[in-house]
């Protein structure tokens, strides 16, 4: 099952993405949530529910795809948990061991952008990056998760195009102002359930392309800490919710650790592609 | 004015502090919102409303202040934006120089609690320390706000403890998850209108003490980052949200940095109080 958010006259909306078409979930059946968040949040029947209801509706409640204006797949995710280091090439690239411990940082939802709108070069800086990210959305509440149990939390999975101001993420020792700058974080296109991947989404060529060219390239099952690992070792911490947001963490090939450096310039096109889910795609525009 | 969050049957109310009691607004005026974020976000002119309605309210509208159940003052903040280091004392006693520009991490809202409830010291940590805190809390949406009319975005002033698993925040450089364990993020009791503080709630003493012993004790005047700067240095990067929460740091005296070092436990109370804003009061208890 694929779900997209998207944006029409004025209001959030949810989406079936199936063969022929994205379905407009508002038009099949009111009593579904307009916000992925709280579909989500009715479990895993709901969004089988929903799935069936889109594959027996008529084609006024099909929208164009080329058309539409997609939201962050989820608006306003109860927490977007983010991984640092989870590729060991990556944390070699930036000149430091790869970690015993997660590096764990988060975002806020005004940081959040859909595919195809622009992530924004801010005035205040030119040192904006890629990153390409895998992200599990969890799907129902728990704490003290063990490994074994890890995967069963997770609804499904996305993209993520973790932009980042490298000059902001240095100021201090804390990289969380450079990861919140508004419209840096680009999330979707597609929600992709759980049971259309290979268990904790291992073993998924990840890609990172900017105008084309190949900028990262790397596989899932190169994480330091699995899905089930990074799992267990949030939950032992916080509760995680349903709706939840965890962003795995980017490879080696970022821009900042290129000679030259690679920054990204408005007119740009950054492409963050996973095997099995999609390809995220967002222009660069400076901010005005 | 004053309000506070709390629970009544299982749901969350708001309630407008008068000299004789608390006032339950939804048994004033069903339109006024039961989160408090809603409220905020209505504006200056909705707060002014309700404690006017509350001021005219009969009695049985009364809820015992003894008796209630609060609930963090914002139980869903957008942004919980917390400030490392805003004092010099308490950089200088954790080994480093004054930050020149502000540490920045973020906690979710399953790391909060309100007033009175317990702070839960997990099982895997016995290094759960206290930090006593000034909050600012945003009423109006805005982005590059300059330090001249940064005081105008602020609502009102509360009070956060920020407490933290001194081993968690340093498993990695990343702080937050130190910072983000359940339950260990005390806010409330009061919101405090900015009206009746003053400006940027500067020259407020500020305290916490456990079992009653004075643990910190400065004053709010003595940020690094003054909560005007704080406000132009964050929205430069990000749209600040009515209903976001700036917590602005703490200051020297807490527990790690003693010797030997203090670490609450079951059974301990802390109390954070800020002059002219109240006392924000949490006992501890073990995990089970």
């Amino acid at each position: 099952m694929r779900f997209v958010s998207f944006l029409q006259d004025g209001e959030q909306r949810i989406g079936c993405s199936l063969a022929n078409g994205i379905v407009d979930l508002s038009k099949v059946d009111s009593d579904i949530p307009t916000d992925f968040a709280l579909l989500i949040a009715q479990g895993p029947e709901a969004l089988s529910q929903a799935h069936a209801a889109a594959l027996t509706a008529g084609s006024d409640t099909y929208v164009d795809a080329n058309d539409i204006t997609y939201l962050p797949l989820i608006t306003r995710p109860p927490k977007i948990i983010c991984i640092g280091r989870n590729y060991a090439a990556h944390a070699i690239e930036g000149g430091v061991e790869p970690p015993s411990y997660p590096e764990i940082f988060y975002r806020g939802s005004s940081s959040l952008i859909g595919h195809n709108q622009p992530i924004i070069r801010p005035l205040c800086s030119d040192k904006l990056d890629y990153e390409a990210e895998l992200v599990a959305i969890i799907g129902k509440r728990g704490r003290h998760i063990s490994r074994e149990n890890a995967l069963d939390y997770i609804a499904g999975y996305s993209i993520f195009n973790d932009g980042t101001l490298r000059d902001y993420q240095r100021r201090s020792s804390q990289w969380t102002i450079g990861k919140n700058f508004d419209d840096t974080g680009a999330f979707g296109p597609e929600f992709v359930s759980a049971d259309e991947l290979p268990p904790g989404a291992s073993g998924l060529r990840i890609q990172s392309r900017l105008n084309g060219r190949i900028m990262q390239d790397a596989n899932t099952s190169d994480f330091i800490f699995p899905m089930d690992d990074l799992i267990a070792k949030l939950s032992e911490c916080m509760t995680l919710e349903p709706g939840d947001v965890i962003v795995t963490g980017t490879p080696a090939g970022v821009g900042y650790a290129r000679t030259p450096p690679v920054y990204m310039q408005e007119g740009d096109v950054c492409e963050v592609e996973i095997e099995g889910i999609g390809t995220l795609k967002n222009p660069i525009l400076n901010e005005v």
